[in-house]
């Protein structure tokens, strides 16, 4: 260790411990009356906010919940999730975000790994937690969660969450502790093998979202997030806290709107109603609501929107621009807390017109404060910014998972040489711009030179009559890996094969792609299979096309 | 210590420490092109920023620089002084910013008490450290830093500054080290006693800037630093770094232009050829801006300005709005890293005319994210938050001094009980909004009353022929003290007792002060005495009152 000047504090002073009680400080004070939104059913205001995270700080208190204690949420996007957020790491315990899209079996699997203690579970998912209960075994009781009128069920629960609430004081001295106590913990929905369980302590969580204010904030041209704005998360609250964003929020006293259950008319119609400004979704999302019947003749003009999760095609971005969005691309993984990267436009950007502009936008983008980011070959070395060359992404930053749940061996393998390895292939240019071209396993390997399907869905979804598309490589005597396309067909378009190779031939005379990588097959099918969060599902599609 | 969940790292994970070095990833990323400007004598690239940063560190480590050690720098505002805030703490030394206005006497206290190593010395204060080279104890070695053409002098100078660069490779490869390491020490100049050493370390610095970052730039309706701003520091960054936005600029890949000595009319030229938009000082230098030659004659429009140190009366801020000044205030103090407090509009501010907004603009503050901030009383109780009530400001954060080097008594005092006493009392209204009223020791006690001289100040300077004036409070042996004013009249205008009491005693008759308050005596002087950082010297005031 280096001999630098360490000194001891002075008599009676105060190591700041770096806890979420602390991202609760500001909002409350600098805009007491803005308002936190439940879909139809409820708002109430900041000051509320921090009466109702004490109440429930001792609602769960009073349940027996203590600190090193589990809690596990079963909700829609909702203040109580919001509230969840604050009060159950406020109080030393750990919050498990159930991922409610899994099958029965691993939810059953995620909750006795976790251990959770106490389960808090809204209506519509009793039958699912009945179904596993007589199986959940560190689990010693339950809150139900109604928004209109309770349903019976045969689980012994203490009461309804609103009840406890409102039997609660609203006074409540949070402690301080260790900052790298684990505040949150969630699963990841690998395509293989069970799902690992991935956690942030209250350390990594302040970091990512202080960052988080000044990167969405300052760098932007037109600022991602402010004081002003109205927020609504479409990515849910069980994956990786939204984002982190509802903390971002909070800490900033921003309108958040939380939008229950996902329905794309419903959002769309929540959108105009509460003039949300700013919110986030993977392209998948973004598709439905612009296809939706209330988006078709929505006028989405200034909502900014940030996406993620997967690569965001020309195609998509060019209809949400053409409808007034203002698209920007992050990017980040379960792992990351998520926020890696993020479009950064400089004033060059910035003069193009905005149709001009959505080429940077969709790129992965620069990486944010903080972040050491570099990409290497399969030998660990670096390889060289010159947007063109591939490798895999590492990075360090203060907001990395450290490891999986109990799980010392596949820790290892995410972290190598203290670098955390995303498994995400990309280039560099220049600039330090990023952009991803495939994971490590959908490259396509095809005599032997390196095809990216994603570069190929996009060039794809370019036609005009292309609803969606993904590419998988299937495997060929001839080239090793060859690119299989399945396709989804605009409604009242027609498509075939040779429309789509005469588009690709198109690509390959302006010397985009090699002639190679025109598929051997499309497959035009009603939807793209996709995994429970709404990524692309290319294990299942591999799977299907080799029947 | 509570029993919360606390998981060991998986093998080869990384736990990424906070250190000053990771400041320097984005700016160099997002704006490689953009400027650093040192007056008229350089200008370069952000690119080249990041180079000479590592050249720097090789020159440090050659002149025998070593983790632990100290290297004072004693130089004006300059594109070194940013090179020094990264190369000095990064290869784990400690940057003593040396206060360039003490006495030589008291400079060469802080030199053998900070125990500085190594030293960089403007031709400027060459005469200043060669009368106290002798009585220098620890100082190993001296290097020249010159901006034109190099003095003769009698240190032994290892070479000069650009020189001693070049020779030097451009690349560093910065080790990671303890974030609890101390990386700046500086010493406040009391107004009494030996200069107290305050120090910071990288975790601290790391902490304040995230903060500060967001707190620039999303707040404010009109964000004070964005990406494309032009950032000019007019309070020396020998003190508290610039209030350490040379730090948060860096991180932004702001251009950054460093002025040299201050000189007023140089200051308001550089403004205009370099297209300033964003600087912070301290009221007597806004003062002198406005009324200086070249700043009489000038367009300020747009100028966003963040005024801190003291307290900034009403009358100033409107002259420097009438002429197209942004004005801000904020709080805090060299222990405080500084920021604290600042300026926040709620909607309903912003919808006011810019006059309108000044009352608001001018006072304390709001607590920034981060900061738990609250008013006691002489028992230690909490003052209620009505606006009116005084009390000490006490405040948590987690970027605060942990105390005075080696001065644990001091220390002690500075901290009691977890709470860093500030000095300076305060009410808080309902909505959490600080406005401070005095210091401890400048709060005027009068028949049982107490009386606050900045309020007094204030209304004073309200008058249109007060340039500025100084309130204190002396000895009466009726009242225990009564307040004694000290003003500068504008010049070519006419001022006397009758005409100032004439204009308070509007104020009592609206409630505003008390009959009490109106001063006793009304001195009329050239200057107010000032402090070599530029404040009020009421105690030189109250002992030139007694002679």
């Amino acid at each position: 260790m280096m001999a630098t000047k360490i000194i001891p504090p002075a008599e009676g002073a105060y190591a700041y411990p770096l806890l979420i009680k602390q991202l609760l400080l500001s909002g409350v004070r600098y805009e007491p009356g803005r308002e936190i939104v439940y879909a139809d059913k409820l708002r109430y205001s900041y000051q509320t906010l921090n009466q109702r995270i004490r109440r429930l700080a001792n609602a769960l208190t009073a349940a027996g919940v203590k600190a090193g204690d589990t809690v596990a949420l079963l909700d829609w996007d909702s203040h109580r999730y919001l509230e969840c957020f604050f009060a159950v790491p406020m109080i030393g315990a750990v919050l498990h975000t159930v991922n409610i899209r899994l099958s029965p079996e691993q939810v059953l699997f995620t909750m006795n790994h976790a251990e959770d203690d106490l389960v808090l579970v809204h209506d519509d998912f009793l039958p699912l937690v009945e179904q596993i209960q007589g199986r959940l075994t560190t689990v010693k009781g339950f809150v139900q969660l109604t928004d209109d009128q309770a349903s019976d069920t045969s689980l012994p629960v203490q009461g309804e969450y609103e009840q406890l609430l409102s039997q609660c004081s609203d006074q409540y001295d949070f402690p301080d502790f260790d900052e790298n106590s684990v505040a949150t913990l969630f699963y990841t929905t690998g395509t293989t093998g069970d799902p690992k369980g991935v956690y942030f302590t209250h350390r990594q969580l302040v970091l990512h979202t202080l960052n988080a204010v000044g990167t969405l904030g300052v760098y932007q041209g037109t600022p991602l997030l402010r004081s002003d704005d109205v927020y609504m998360p479409i990515t849910p609250m069980f994956h990786v806290h939204a984002w982190g964003v509802p903390y971002v929020a909070t800490l900033m006293g921003i309108k958040q709107v939380y939008p229950g259950r996902y329905e794309p008319n419903s959002l769309v119609r929540l959108y105009q109603e509460e003039k949300v400004t700013f919110s986030h979704c993977v392209p998948t999302i973004l598709q439905m609501l612009l296809t939706c019947e209330q988006g078709k003749s929505a006028d989405f003009n200034g909502w900014k929107m940030l996406l993620g999760g997967s690569a965001l095609p020309l195609g998509l971005a060019s209809e949400a621009s053409a409808k007034g969005m203002v698209v920007h691309a992050g990017y980040g993984m379960s792992e990351t807390c998520p926020l890696l990267c993020l479009t950064y436009l400089r004033d060059e950007d910035r003069k193009l017109s905005a149709q001009a502009q959505l080429p940077t936008r969709i790129k992965t983008g620069t990486p944010v404060p903080m972040v050491d980011l570099k990409i290497i070959d399969a030998s660990g070395n670096d390889v060289v910014h010159d947007g063109e060359s591939l490798g895999e992404i590492v990075v360090r930053a203060p907001w990395l998972t450290q490891g999986y749940l109990k799980e010392p061996q596949k820790g290892a393998e995410l972290w190598q040489d203290g670098w955390l390895h995303t498994g995400d292939m990309a280039s560099i240019d220049p600039l330090g711009g990023v952009e991803i071209k495939d994971r490590i396993k959908d490259v396509i390997k095809t005599g032997g030179e390196w095809i990216s399907s994603l570069e190929l869905e996009s060039l794809i979804s370019e036609h005009q009559a292309v609803l969606s598309v993904a590419v998988v490589g299937i495997a060929d005597e001839q080239w090793g890996e060859r690119p299989m396309a399945l396709v989804v067909c605009e409604p009242g378009q027609y498509l075939d094969r040779k429309i789509l190779e005469a588009h690709l031939q198109g690509f390959v005379e302006i010397g985009r792609i090699n002639k190679w990588a025109i598929p051997k097959q499309f497959k035009f099918v009603a939807e793209i299979p996709k995994t429970s969060v709404g990524k692309i599902n290319k294990k299942l599609i591999r799977e299907q096309a080799l029947v």
